[in-house]
């Protein structure tokens, strides 16, 4: 399984990602799934991949190296050459139907599901900034100012507070700690999802990431943020008067 | 969607049910998920349902009149005369396969899913208390010591706040308590989970349901707990220090 998230609030954007993949229950590694196209004050580019890591790092190969489908003429177009996020997404969505087309029959013969999807956000010069969750079929939605994050793979157990703590207005780094908080909660309730963690930071209008960084197991701030936030969910359901419907305690 | 959790803690057993039910998103309808097979002084049984609902409703209704499978030798067993608990759980199985052999023509011709799915607990006698959780093959599990509450249907939203909040030796009334904790996370983040609620308690050796009551709208003592709750969350992460990954502020 996989848990990733991506937040775009006013100041800018930031994803989240956890690295544990697995192929049944007896065969668990880490992966990095948050991966950077970035070009030093040019573009900042940031995509998240859940579902099969060979449809994944395929993908993510091919965005790199240019996407050769049919629709291409000249040079197979790379990630790093879309003149707009717009346009950058429009092509993650035909890497992903390229490679369902080079992998279909393989797949089927072997009864595997193609299930992929992706969070891509960033900024390419004075453009907007933009976040987009992108699916299968390679189409694709964006985040709105009304719901300011989207996530993908593992989702529902993390969603409950990112419902509650995140709008368009919140800070960047508030955002950053209620999608630690998403992340733990989803950690506790499915071993599918683990550390460590990738996060990055964008500000918006700084074309050059202001976090890129791998929370390890034992890190000292998530594992603070952790037991603050086990001790605060104690204290705040304990505060709760008892419910009133049985007979007098 | 439904969402039923049921608790089984040292104290006794509580179950908790939505009442929302949807065919498509267009027709939304409220009925009740917790059914009740009493005995005064003799069996408190509660049954939550999740899934289809002609197929739970006919499940109901048949553990009411008589399961009349070919297992069935005279008259057709009802769940009122059941001896034991597991004996009780294994007539639900029952009712579940025959209700599935006379529908499944019908439900394959329309290519509708024949998705159920029951939390059935309570007491009878002086056999143990016990809460089983039956699937749509009529298979079952029970709860355990070391994982005192079971769910149905949409679960994830509200599964946190249980795997950190209750354990065996936590009060029935604080078990209650997590649970419409559990109960309002899942309604915030999906709308085919609302109001009004069901709720149950048993205390363990009363044979006599010391709660069994409906949590309608705008209800005092539900809506205080939602708002401390949204309270307590949003002052437990802005009482979490800022991510440190970032540039100094």
């Amino acid at each position: 399984m996989t848990y990733c998230v991506g937040v775009l609030v006013e100041d800018g954007l930031l994803m989240i990602a956890d690295t544990r993949t697995n192929a049944g229950l007896d065969n668990i590694s880490t992966y990095r799934k948050l991966h950077m196209f970035n070009e030093a004050d040019e573009r900042v580019m940031m995509l998240a991949s859940a579902g099969n890591l060979s449809m994944t790092q395929s993908v993510v190969s091919m965005l790199h190296e240019g996407v050769d489908d049919e629709e291409t003429e000249g040079p197979p177009p790379r990630l790093r050459d879309a003149p707009t996020m717009f346009k950058a997404a429009q092509l993650v969505g035909r890497a992903i139907r390229r490679v369902r087309e080079i992998e279909k029959a393989g797949f089927e013969a072997a009864n595997l599901r193609m299930e992929v999807s992706f969070l891509f956000g960033g900024q390419i010069g004075t453009e907007p900034m933009r976040l987009f969750m992108i699916y299968s079929a390679g189409n694709f939605i964006e985040c709105s100012r009304d719901a300011p994050f989207l996530q993908i793979g593992e989702h529902k157990y993390g969603k409950p507070i990112l419902d509650r703590a995140v709008t368009f207005e919140t800070d960047l780094y508030d955002a950053l700690k209620v999608g630690l908080v998403s992340m733990d909660s989803t950690m506790r309730s499915n071993l599918g999802v683990g550390l460590p963690i990738d996060i990055a930071v964008l500000r918006r209008d700084r074309l050059d990431l202001e976090v890129n960084y791998r929370i390890e197991a034992g890190e000292s701030y998530f594992h603070d943020l952790r037991e603050r936030w086990s001790a605060a969910l104690r204290a705040a359901h304990r505060a709760i008067p008892r419910p009133p419907y049985g007979p007098p305690r």
